[in-house]
């Protein structure tokens, strides 16, 4: 790949799983983006969006330390989060620095613009839309739920699933965002919280449009595990269905995880109702089946006390798959 | 200046004295080392020295913002203070990212070294000790106060002066700082809280013997104003002999303003008691007298509400004059 014709990828989702893709593709010459939803309100993030009135800053934080030039005590820095000090305890300090210099430029995407030169990012962090919204979710049980911190905290009950997705008010899409998705060689659905990471940029005005209007392939990276709160029972095809549906558009590949799962792993999920998901896409010609598990324990950042899955994808693996399919 | 000769210079002090001529001394080829007190317990740094233990960042970073390569945001980022947020208020994001990094590698050297690396920072700042002690002054009335955030806060009587200052316990010279005084060409004894600031690195155990051993010129800037609550009706030469007696040596040249002042800014300080120093050092050949006043209204960083002083030696100034002596 010359320097000119540097294939543009674009990442739409958010925490873990966008920071996993993104901190394996900056490893090879593409030109990256992250799309991130505006619409996270719980912990750290939560309190500052309610203090300051920002957009909210945790997915912004977790990209821009998979993006940071230096993978040693930057990313460390920026992923850290207090576990003492009155009022500073929980508070991540990537998100206190996103928000100094939000206060500092008067916008949130002059602040990642800043931030981006400051620690010398290999890609940009864009959010899906400069409005702060909330989520809302409606279920099966005709329950609805506003908050996204709500949502991610409600186990569902069985058979409850969540029948529609949408902000309040309607968002408007960035328009970065808007033309990023459209110039896309490749756009990449991440593995994460199905509903509240990725299809949270999916529900936004325009993000669907632009999709359509894009030439861009589209790789989906269906989740390891379930979520109590949003996939519950749902298998790789249930997954792919909601994504088709709020992408308006079918997805040209499939990434999907055939390592076999440790018992003692699959043990600590199924103490939260988690299971893995199933592959039921057998006859599907779009489904890239491969060892993708991340075999080394998942070391949390200092002072991160938040429930966190102990299973990831592992970023090398998970990267050299996709890099295949634009090569 | 080539690259192999440049002149070591080590400045002494902290808080705005040192921020303000390191500001203006990066601009020159030469080698910079800041050396900060280790003695301040007021404010954010204050709150963050009791809740996690650390040597306190207040002073560092001024001199990681002077220091850092890129002049725009990252300074204004450093020196950012939160003016909301329950917990944060108050807070200044330098200090966090200091004492994030120094949780994070394990120790205040190596947070700074670290901080450096991130920061790109064009010098490089060392705690005078490495041990976390207490500031303790006597005063002509018999009085001893320990702790410097309340020698700061309180105001001298009529005719009452600090006799003696000390740490509680001793403390010892951190070896990096010793070998930087020993092996300078040029130490500047900053402006800045006389007691507070400057003398309180000279009180630490080997400072003295290690100024004695340096073949550096000594390089003293006096203050522009008096401070009520330490150098109360002193004049130039009153500060002199305070630095002389600590340092345990001769100082080599002597900068003084001669610039006026306006009306306005000595009504303003008149207010807190305080008022311009006094040059009664006529007939001292030492001195170098010149126009030194910033004339630029003195910018807060955003959100910073804590009382400062309005007068400021220019930085471009005070750094020419004083590049003048090893030169």
């Amino acid at each position: 790949m010359s320097n000119n014709a540097k294939k543009k990828i674009v990442v739409i989702g958010g925490g873990t799983g966008s920071f996993i893709l993104l901190s394996g593709l900056k490893q090879y010459p593409v030109d990256l983006t992250a799309i991130v939803p505006v619409t996270d309100d719980g912990g750290s993030t939560g309190r500052l969006r309610d203090e300051f009135g920002f957009l909210p800053v945790g997915d912004m934080r977790q990209c821009l330390a998979a993006l940071a030039s230096d993978n040693g005590h930057l990313q460390k820095l920026l992923l850290y989060r207090f576990d003492k000090g009155q009022g500073l305890k929980g508070h991540n300090l990537g998100n206190l620095i996103l928000t100094a210099l939000e206060d500092i430029v008067g916008s949130e995407p002059q602040a990642i613009a800043q931030a981006a030169k400051i620690f010398r990012l290999k890609g940009r962090v864009l959010p899906i839309s400069d409005q702060l919204v909330k989520l809302v979710a409606q279920y099966s049980s005709n329950k609805t739920i506003t908050s996204e911190h709500k949502i991610e905290t409600h186990k569902l009950a069985d058979n409850e699933t969540i029948t529609q997705l949408y902000t309040t008010p309607e968002a408007k899409i960035n328009k970065k965002a808007d033309q990023a998705i459209k110039e896309a060689d490749l756009i990449i659905l991440a593995p994460g919280d199905l509903y509240n990471s990725i299809i949270a940029n999916l529900v936004i005005q325009g993000t669907k449009s632009a999709i359509k209007a894009s030439k861009a392939k589209i790789v989906y990276v269906v989740n390891l595990m379930t979520l109590n709160s949003q996939t519950h029972d749902f298998t790789a095809a249930d997954h792919l269905s909601e994504i088709e549906k709020y992408s308006g558009k079918q997805v040209d590949h499939i990434i999907l995880n055939n390592q076999s799962i440790s018992q003692d792993i699959i043990k600590a999920y199924k103490h939260h109702d988690e299971y893995p998901v199933k592959d039921d896409l057998d006859s599907d010609k779009r489904v890239v089946r491969l060892n993708l598990l991340d075999d080394s324990a998942y070391q949390k950042p200092k002072g991160d006390t938040l429930k966190r899955s102990l299973l990831r994808h592992n970023p090398a693996k998970l990267a050299k798959a996709i890099i295949k399919l634009v090569s």
